[in-house]
């Protein structure tokens, strides 16, 4: 972070960049390091309703599955679909655990406050997982009550294959209660890498049959519906869209973010911003896949204003930049 | 930050505690990094008035004084307050060129939201220090446009006196334009601590005079009115009011902190958080304080809450902490 042409803060991370078979080719400090995947997590929760005929028993298009795949944002599209994938199982919003907060979406959460509404869990930016959650656990005959618990078979089901996709025992894979409530897994960031590598080319990582069926079809779904995967504007949305959905990208928080790149040449990345910042995340995504030459210079001078965006005070004035810095970045031979 | 018990992310930052005399009394990491005061230097920005007379030409009262020394939480109780003080210079809002945003207080900002109105400059938290500025150029014979320049002789007088208690020379101290516009400093954090420690103790750190009475009644002023320096429930209100006035903290964006511990061991702290983020920054300044005896049991007793303080999530379920860790804390023999 700049102002006045000089540093004033400065964020840290770590990230990795893996082949679906495992093998590294660039990493940004000490990849290691494990937190947890939240949001990131979100395309692997997804794939026990598509392994289960999901799709077909609910009428699922493209736009519904990116939508169990998504922190979207809260606008009255999201809203109304997540109304309606809760209905074709019979359930209501008063089915949903996530909790409520104002919608991502900046001009939706300002409509609501101006309508004097208030937050619902609809709202929230992951209420399009918990509804396929719920639709999961009524195809399979399992309880929706709790479908939340970290002890409830879909989330069992969820863990086992987050721990396997990362290349790890589950017993390794510590859980933790998310900010919607359903359990989020810590993995060290380069396992985060290899699991997301998977989405990218599920053959290619070992995956079959229905399994690898569920990978194509959830990216798939989220490369033609960018914009139920975030929301209008957001950087999730504009890098699959400027990619044309060879490249999926996904936000956790506390400054997540994975990638899958897809094509001959398939990479999963995963970036964890150690404090948790948002800000420089996106611009330091774009250098990351950059500098592995995940992206054209035409995807890339798609998305510039992402890649060091200005910083203006409250009169306008511009202040100075958010600059990535990849000094550090080391790629493998 | 932890969440289920284990780390999910970290902030780090550079810390120094100093004497007015300058030797310094503990550091955290390298107390040699440079970066902006921001807010921190407000009660410097507020001498010029106090040395000119401001007090008795403009009838100021404690809480007149503390507010152009603040951050604060645009409440009405502010606003109206910084609307009196322009009013007496024959100002109005219109003069400020501070920008705006909404409330700092968010029950202020919320009713602000709910009557429709937009924020106004008042209530931008610097509007206390831009109406000191007026002030000061009105009893100075020093034209009020453009009050924000970085030549304004106003703003060179600041930026002489804030090098000098730093213990700089002017040219070495770059500055960059403010989230409210007018100039801010960048100074190492052990020079920002020396200058916070001469606001403790300004004799013993070789001021005299008009200056030193100026400091000491800025400082007394902020004792004695701790609601006008932030606001209800706010970190430094809460510090000031917790230490009877004996510590005085003001914060500064970019998560930059700086406290004058006065009495006759007087001390000057001051705290970058590297990244900028501000949610670790109390409990970390908490932490310091303690390592470094500053503050009593009691004192401590009645900022718990502060210290260690709980992440919740949407639902409202405990997830986490926010865990200050000076283990790197370096206390000079």
């Amino acid at each position: 972070m700049t102002r006045g042409g000089r540093d004033e803060s400065w964020h840290h991370g770590v990230a990795a960049v893996v082949t679906p078979e495992g093998r590294r080719v660039a990493r940004l400090g000490d990849p290691g390091v494990a937190t947890y995947l939240r949001s990131a997590a979100k395309p692997f929760q997804a794939l026990s309703l598509l392994e289960a005929g999901g799709e077909e028993a609910f009428g699922l298009d493209d736009a519904d599955l990116a939508l169990t795949c998504a922190s979207h944002g809260g606008t009255p599209a999201h809203a109304e679909r997540v109304a309606s994938l809760l209905a074709r199982g019979g359930f209501t919003q008063g089915d949903l655990l996530c909790g409520a907060h104002p919608p991502l979406d900046a001009p939706a959460a300002e409509a609501l406050r101006r309508a004097g509404r208030e937050p619902e869990p609809l709202h929230n930016n992951c209420s399009g997982k918990h509804a396929g959650m719920l639709l999961a656990a009524k195809l399979l005959g399992l309880p929706a009550d709790g479908y939340t618990a970290p002890d409830h078979p879909l989330q069992r089901r969820n863990r086992e294959r987050i721990a396997r996709l990362c290349g790890l025992d589950p017993a390794d894979v510590p859980e933790a209660v998310d900010g919607c409530s359903v359990p989020t897994y810590r993995v060290p960031v380069e396992a985060a890498a290899r699991a997301w590598a998977a989405l990218a080319d599920p053959e290619a990582a070992g995956l079959a049959g229905a399994e690898a069926a569920a990978v194509r079809r959830a990216i798939e779904a989220m490369a033609r519906a960018p914009e139920m995967v975030a929301g209008p504007g957001r950087f999730t949305t504009r890098l699959i869209q400027a990619t044309g959905g060879r490249v999926i990208g996904k936000e956790g928080a506390e400054g997540f973010y994975a990638v899958a790149v897809r094509g001959p040449a398939a990479l999963g990345l995963a970036l964890k911003v150690a404090d948790g910042g948002e800000r420089c995340r996106d611009g330091v995504v774009l250098d990351l896949l950059r500098l592995t030459g995940c992206l054209s210079a035409a995807e890339l001078a798609a998305l510039e204003d992402l890649h060091r965006p200005e910083r203006r005070n409250h009169r306008g004035l511009a202040v100075g930049r958010i600059e990535p810095d990849l000094l550090d970045l080391e790629l493998e031979a």
